[in-house]
């Protein structure tokens, strides 16, 4: 299988606190990555991870509050100094539009690069990007200001050759690609050899489901369902519960019942608030509910299995 | 003496690398803080000093590149966050206004509190800021867009009281003051003891100056001649002096030789390029020049003395 891993390079909330900082991850697969939010400190922390910054083309972020964006223009101008030539596109709510030309206007005016903003419909579970190897879809959130997660679902995979299925009858490399797409062999002496001979079956197509920031929205996990990993906010504890709503935020304990409800093979969480003074305890009231929880931290990379 | 202390948050020069930050540090005397430039950072760097961010009231700005602001719209948020209500000052050239007044009119409209702007002519040595204790000036400098430095220069101190004097011709506590401000004392005999004999003379002020970004610019000296403390940029070292010329930035023998020539107290060196590998190169050739040159880096805190 291709690696599908993510990096968390950010897992606090808006205030600096614990040592944690503002969102921002990176999702790699198959030769390329996709930027999740982009808290300040993003470039730093991207150039700790030693991913490089070629094979980003894409960054999609949930929302326009600072610490999911405010990494933004450093990033793009220092892609500029690097000389980048290739587009870079920015997925947002409509409502990051000003800020991002604000800083194209006023920082980035000698770049030899183009950043093309893609405003994304944050009340529409939809498609919002897709190449030969994966969908990107919209995850309607219920936050403060229109706010949106994203499912990275792999497309398709093609089956696995049976090497000694094609030693066996003989057939030439050229035809390899055939028989991955489907295609039956028909030996020299005509016999029609079905092509679920020649093949094991695909793996599945893995996701990865990013929802930050909401309240407990018990629908997520229709839209999310089997996900291999889904990254939940657990800005606070179950005592805090009135607070999270009020602030349109979730408990550990909710996240992890999205997890349970969605049938996801694992959790990890994020999005902890200053108040937050033991993850651990935030760990153990997920795990209750959902027992294949981790927490999120700065530098952790996860595979999407 | 009341501290007078320089504390460096970040010294790098654009690209993030070598692990530096980009250009931040704060300067603290009689109870007021005061940010030089706001690169990326900046607030998660103030919370490790464990400064505190009450104090902070005024924030200057060298001028409108990313490495020297993008730490603005971060910090000025999380403010908001933690509830200020005082009001904050940024001082800087007028081409950062757009960029402050976008992220005032996204982000910021719920806070509780004033960012107030001063525009700085980075053509004129000018007093930019005074208040009881402090004056600052403008630095012209010469980058590739307006750019100045800002020099802080103590306002002359009050003289010492010599106790033994003042027991001695018996002035009672309530006179203290008049007497540190000039004033003679006539004793109950209708002696008059001058001034002079009651105190002894006020330390010197001190003075800060910060310089950065520049190409190499000898009328420098001038303005900040006798400073207690230098900051320089040293982006280069001589070998790259050509570079240095066309991206008007300076080396490390050129900040050294300012020094020299301002017969400043002490220099402090930093906005190091990525090209620099080995910084205690670049020390050892400002060293060659002026002998009390450190270099820069994170964490780092200077008493200005």
């Amino acid at each position: 299988m291709e690696p599908f891993t993510l990096y968390i390079l950010g897992c606090g909330s808006a205030k600096p606190s614990n040592g944690h900082l503002p969102s921002c991850q990176v999702l790699s697969l198959r030769e390329k990555q996709f930027m999740i939010d982009c808290g300040e400190g993003a470039q730093m922390q991207l150039n700790k991870t030693r991913l490089g910054i070629t094979r980003l083309g894409h960054i999609f972020i949930t929302h326009s509050h600072g610490d999911h964006c405010f990494g933004l223009p450093g990033l793009i101008s220092t892609l500029g100094l690097l000389g980048r030539t290739a587009e870079l596109h920015v997925h947002a709510p409509a409502d990051l539009q000003p800020f991002l030309d604000c800083i194209l206007q006023h920082f980035c005016q000698e770049m030899d690069y183009e950043v093309i903003f893609h405003a994304v419909d944050t009340k529409k579970h939809q498609l919002v990007y897709e190449d030969r190897g994966v969908e990107v879809w919209s995850l309607p959130l219920a936050h403060r200001v229109p706010c949106c997660g994203y499912l990275f679902k792999e497309k398709p995979l093609l089956p696995h050759i049976r090497p000694e299925m094609i030693e066996c009858y003989g057939v030439p490399k050229s035809q390899i690609n055939n028989i991955k797409a489907g295609m039956d062999w028909v030996t020299e002496e005509g016999e029609v050899i079905p092509n679920s001979r020649l093949v094991r079956p695909a793996d599945a197509p893995r996701s990865y489901a990013y929802c930050s920031d909401t309240r407990y929205l018990p629908r997520l996990a229709e839209w999310v369902k089997g996900v291999n990993l889904l990254y939940h906010e657990a800005t606070f504890d179950e005592e805090h519960v009135i607070r999270a709503q009020q602030t349109c935020h979730s408990t550990a304990r909710q996240a992890a019942q999205t997890a349970l409800d969605a049938e996801a093979k694992k959790l990890v969480v994020g999005h902890y608030s200053g108040r937050i003074k033991d993850e651990n305890a935030l760990l153990a009231e997920a795990q209750e509910v959902f027992p294949e929880t981790v927490l999120g931290r700065e530098g952790l990379s996860l595979s999407i299995v």
